[in-house]
């Protein structure tokens, strides 16, 4: 086993990454995969627009200097065992998912040997990196669809096998920007996971092992189940709205660390706050 | 001094309140305002259609069987100090706050005559409520204006005075629809409180004293900072997102309580529970 003492590398994206200026997510995934030196590989399996979609990556990537990208394109799951492919992904130091439609990713991928490739280079400790559709299915499982701007309840959400680089959490995408508090807190209840991520547009969460950064223009919002003292799922039919008691709230924006271990949220400067503070008492 | 011995009572409603149909919400005010015998006066300070929107709700209130029903429509605070509105004041058993604008319910209304009046009467018992705008100035501190469907940020909500029927909280609506936990946050860490409600369309919640009580179709939901171990409000510009570290988050359905002293979740059956549930453990 690998594993043990390589690191494990995710760049989780919320979507709409700053693709024109800075491009400061997509700086950090080129810089994980070898900077200058860096061999990508795109995967467009979640789009129906592969070639616009790769293209606009393609320029990026090879604006910040990467070396070798290239676009892995399946329509199909017999386009998922092709050897050009397979080749390409063994020698890959970078695998980024594009946005599009989740369920196009899973369907297509899922259990195929690109899939089982992918999971073997990020083994050895290369970095996955996806964005919007391309987060949502760095868990086991994911969410599939569900509504927007909505309170919580079971029927929100259709959760379904996401590809597991991250597995045990609930990743929800253009969390702020789309409202999805009640979407994240539905799929959180039935995973069932206990540590729920709302990761906003242009936003980042950057995992190394079990230390995820926050990096972008926006927040991370993490709910964390452990020490709910109750909920109603088992009562409830599936319009009738969820309840939860005592979720823990964290919002942690650029530079904020979290540890996947501890559920601990680590200040900017890598200490873990030890007190109580006293609220909004230093600006009104 | 009454108010030792004399209930508060409000009906906070997060707007869109069903009129049609069983009208749960408005019933409810009703019945507190002596159902039959109520003696309700409907403001329509925040709303410049005063006449259509107050006549709907004379509709609701008398087709409820409430036995006299007025409205008190100001738009200027000459005419918050007129001897007719302060006669029907003092008679009445319920007052409702319409929807429309916030700032224009309190610069129309605060400290004016009419506004001492209506105190007085609810510290002598008599329920009031508000929906949408009607809700927002029930704290002592309301949000003004302010952002949908963003991260929390300095810039994203104004604050001003209300007219501190609930003090010390934070109220925000439409809560749900509007994706407005990012707003919520941000007034929260401005304010400084150390509760927010974030109360759902068609949802209510029900202040009899210390208890709140959730009615309606949503969820009201509840950030308490109280434990939260850290806030950077002091070190960031406006522009900039806020962090927080370890708030609670309560989400709250139909027939469950809040204690606003002991800032516990109460079940709907009355009790409070006293462990950590296995979480989804009873529903895929």
């Amino acid at each position: 086993m690998v594993e043990s003492t390589t690191k494990r590398q995710l760049v989780i994206i919320g979507g709409a990454e700053d693709k024109e200026n800075d491009s400061q997510i997509l700086r950090e995934f080129v810089r994980r995969a070898g900077g200058t030196k860096a061999n990508i590989v795109i995967m467009t399996a979640a789009t129906e627009l592969p070639r616009e979609v790769g293209e606009n990556y393609i320029r990026v990537f090879e604006r910040l200097g990467a070396e070798n990208v290239r676009i892995i394109d399946t329509e199909t799951r017999e386009d998922a065992t092709s050897s050009t492919a397979l080749e390409a992904i063994q020698k890959a130091t970078g695998v980024f998912f594009t946005g599009g439609d989740q369920a196009r990713i899973t369907s297509i991928l899922k259990d195929t040997e690109i899939d089982t490739a992918i999971h073997k280079r990020f083994s050895e400790g290369i970095v996955v990196a996806g964005t919007s559709a391309g987060a949502a299915v760095m868990p086991d499982k994911m969410i599939v669809e569900g509504d927007s701007q909505t309170n919580p309840r079971i029927e929100v959400v259709e959760m379904g096998p996401g590809l597991g680089f991250l597995p045990g959490v609930v990743i929800d995408q253009h969390f702020s920007q789309r409202g999805r508090l009640g979407r994240l807190i539905s799929a959180l209840l039935q995973e069932p996971a206990v540590l729920g991520f709302g990761i906003d547009e242009n936003t980042a969460m950057v995992v190394t092992d079990n230390q995820i950064e926050v990096i972008g223009e926006g927040v991370v919002t993490i709910v964390d189940e452990s020490e709910a003292t109750y909920n109603n799922l088992g009562e409830i039919l599936k319009d009738e709205p969820l309840a939860i008691f005592g979720s823990k709230l964290h919002i942690l924006p650029n530079g904020y660390k979290f540890d996947l271990k501890t559920r601990q949220p680590i200040l900017n400067n890598g200490t873990v706050p030890d007190g109580s503070v006293a609220v909004g008492s230093t600006n009104t």
